[in-house]
């Protein structure tokens, strides 16, 4: 007989739901580890990248700079979940490729967006697979994820609580999957300077209740480059373990999210400036 | 050579994103019919059922009480989305084959939620998919709907703006399908009292700019049944082309949303009460 | 010695500190009334006219219009609360004394806000002293209002809870005053089609909870005029006992909220529908 | 003739409505400086004590404390809004007095909220006037401020923009004053946490546009002690010219704000870190 279900309408914090993403589920803070570069566990990782992969020359050249600066992994955006029918909709599995020959010339491991569950085919060459603030809730996906045997970033949903961040994690780590990032990315809110409202406080809130690695992304917080260094380091002082940034080499000319990408002088600049940030907190970039 | 992306962090309105939902683009109201039965077009839809489809005795009870009380179309969930991994997940394509049961019983078409695109192969006796709040932006979903060849009713996400709704039936209509039905539900905000704010006023904003028609669902915005007659009457009065209202048998006992269920008492009450309201604004229950 | 406090951070509903606006608390509905006109026990009031009254013409021009279409009070702003330091901020006392030759002219009884203590003095022609949005918790306001022996209209604020409406209005019965009225007149959420998003189930909400008149201000929540009557239709059908609306005679000229002013044929036109709504709900206009 | 006024529904970032706050409109960074002790120009100042002055023995052990820890400033609530009517709601002008007791023995200056017009003649002592979250668009109040020659520190509003907050500081200063801190405590969201969100992008968006000290709200914006290290490190880290901070010598029993009060031993260890985090940042503690 089924039983009735406790949790209906609200998602309220529950250990009894929570199995595995929960403090007390693992010994100590959980690492994601791809060969020497990490996220969590004393290591602040930062990935950096453009939204989107457009060619080859573009996503090399970004490889090179942001690796320069001291990133630990390459993002790239090659199937991209656009609002508009008739926007951009990124370049596909081309793009896939393209990120494994930046990764050949440079050594990042590579993140990128997993938009749908027919697309794991083309993901083998991902090291990190993203699950965008959309999909947050596409449990589906989720429960595939949860049996791929890749590392999963999960981004926030812009409109869920931090209860439900971790509960989509557990659909994840439920499926056997015990490598999860947790991603901060901001709050839809009534504010309409910045792109979303970002969530400073639920990053202590959520390393005080999980073992996972807790990263931010200032870029689709913010939505504006000149606000980008400020948050991103305000991410580091409040305990993330990573960041995720978008920088791009022509932002003017980008495809998408032109104005929330960093030139490459600029992420030099605050990755200079995070280092200090990160000893503070006894990490290490 | 790719174009740059005009439609970046923000979708703003524009009739260029909007080629084939906007009012001009039809030459009077979309109805969708399924039979004898339609919502749009001078007839005020009742799609009426419990959230999960539990067994065959109860859905043929409640199929035959909301059939008696005048509702024109059957719904139930067989594929739940549920928050917390460990609840209730629905029955599955057993629920869907209780529901061709009742149907046959009571001549009611069906209205049932696809939660990916792999349960396609299910749905050939559901009348109506629909697609949930969660999955407006599941764009991969949406392009399947727009092939699928079955009326789409699209429930607006939790923090989604109206703009954001209506490029998300374009999606649909974009691959060839003409009949799509677009619900408001409510937003996520914080207020707490009722489990998401209605947003009245998205109603007739969306009747001035789209041909589609046009529903509400007071069940999952108010989530409390005290507060759904009310609520209901406020749809039609503000011009709602029709209403899904949760109703249940034993709303104590059910494995979902029994809080904001109606009982059948409770829904036949309502009936009458609305089918006033709608002779008021011209149109037939 | 001083007992801590049970209700800090967030105002839980809770008879205790609810104890005279609570349902319990007055055997039937109350009714506020001026003179033949009502608010409340079966009757729908409706409070119409200009966000501010500009000058004698314009004022007794709106009040022989709103009168003829069947409004019951007469509203308009002497003093106004505005966000930008150099906007125009009312005329002050000489609007007051222009409303009272309006009524004097119609026999319609006033309405207007006060924003400030030491306005008292001004407001004894006054019929309904208004409370704005951003003074909802103005407490010393409140408190003083308690002891002012006139009727008060107060607005819900953009970001407040439905508890914290009734708190504020027990701030006011605490005092001694029985003569409240409460104002429903939407929300700032992220949605930015309309003003502010009504939040319309917080009508049967409240009346499930205070004898206290409820009532809904369309033209605030929706701020565009051609989406009002929809939601004051609705407003109606959700239980309102009352609305209130702003009416310009010349929209496009208004010195502020121009765009969510119905002009007085729009208004008209409203009210016949209204009757309609009215009636059904078992209330006369 | 009166004109037309352009700034109603929305809150339009304009320098024409920003005259006297806007970055352009004094050569460099203002600073607000009570004899040695400053906030802005390079001074992170650190203004911390109870929620409210119980008596004599806790503000004046806070104080010693505070001070011992390296807090430039006092704060205490004398006077205090409480959305219940039947709260503790200050001990009022004796509060004031008790005040002043705690500069004279540690020469701290002093922090007080202001709730209304009234009151201004208590606060001859008192250094800062602070306008709370409630009270930033009290417009009567703001003008007030700007002719009482005393520094005000003015809280965003919970439902506010950046734009308002501006607009709202812009009230002040047209008064006269030119000493205004503004001050980031948090948006209402639909999370719900924390007590409220804070809007660490609002920090270095301000600064941009605004030659005003900014200062962080830690303690409302988070509502939980075990979170305000984490988002004040983030504050400073964003740039911000210092913190407003509880402590409670007892917080199990303060008489309100209990949960979000840091112990001394919590605050005293918080100015350690918090001394680095300046450092970073070119400012000194």
């Amino acid at each position: 007989m089924l039983s009735k279900d406790k949790y209906s309408a609200c998602a309220e914090f529950s250990p009894e739901a929570l199995k595995k993403v929960i403090r007390g589920a693992h010994p100590e803070d959980s690492v994601v580890s791809i060969g020497t570069h990490a996220i969590g566990g004393g290591v602040l990782g930062v990935i950096a990248g453009p939204c989107a992969v457009e060619n080859e020359k573009q996503i090399i050249a970004i490889a090179k700079t942001v690796k320069a600066a001291g990133a630990s992994f390459l993002r790239g955006g090659a199937f991209k979940l656009r609002t508009n029918p008739y926007s951009f909709q990124g370049i596909g599995s081309k793009g896939i490729k393209l990120l494994a020959a930046a990764k050949k010339e440079t050594g990042l491991p590579l993140v990128s967006e997993i938009t749908e569950i027919r697309q794991f085919e083309y993901f083998d060459g991902i090291d990190i697979i993203q699950v965008g603030a959309r999909n947050m809730q596409n449990f589906s996906l989720l429960k595939e994820l949860g049996k791929c045997g890749k590392p999963v970033l999960l981004k926030r949903g812009l409109a869920s609580t931090v209860t439900e961040l971790l509960m989509a994690a557990e659909y994840i780590m439920d499926g056997g999957n015990v490598n999860v990032i947790l991603c901060e990315r901001g709050l839809r809110t009534f504010e309409t300077f910045s792109r979303s409202t970002l969530d400073i406080a639920a990053v202590p809130w959520l390393k005080q209740r999980t073992h996972l690695p807790v990263i931010v992304d200032p870029s689709h917080a913010a939505g504006d480059a000149s606000l980008i260094p400020a948050v991103a380091k305000a991410a580091v002082a409040a305990g993330a373990d990573g960041l995720m940034i978008e920088v791009h080499n022509d932002p003017e000319h980008a495809l998408c999210d032109g104005e929330q990408s960093l030139t490459p002088d600029a992420f030099s600049a605050l990755m200079i400036a995070l280092k200090k940030y990160a000893e503070l907190e006894g990490k290490r970039l």
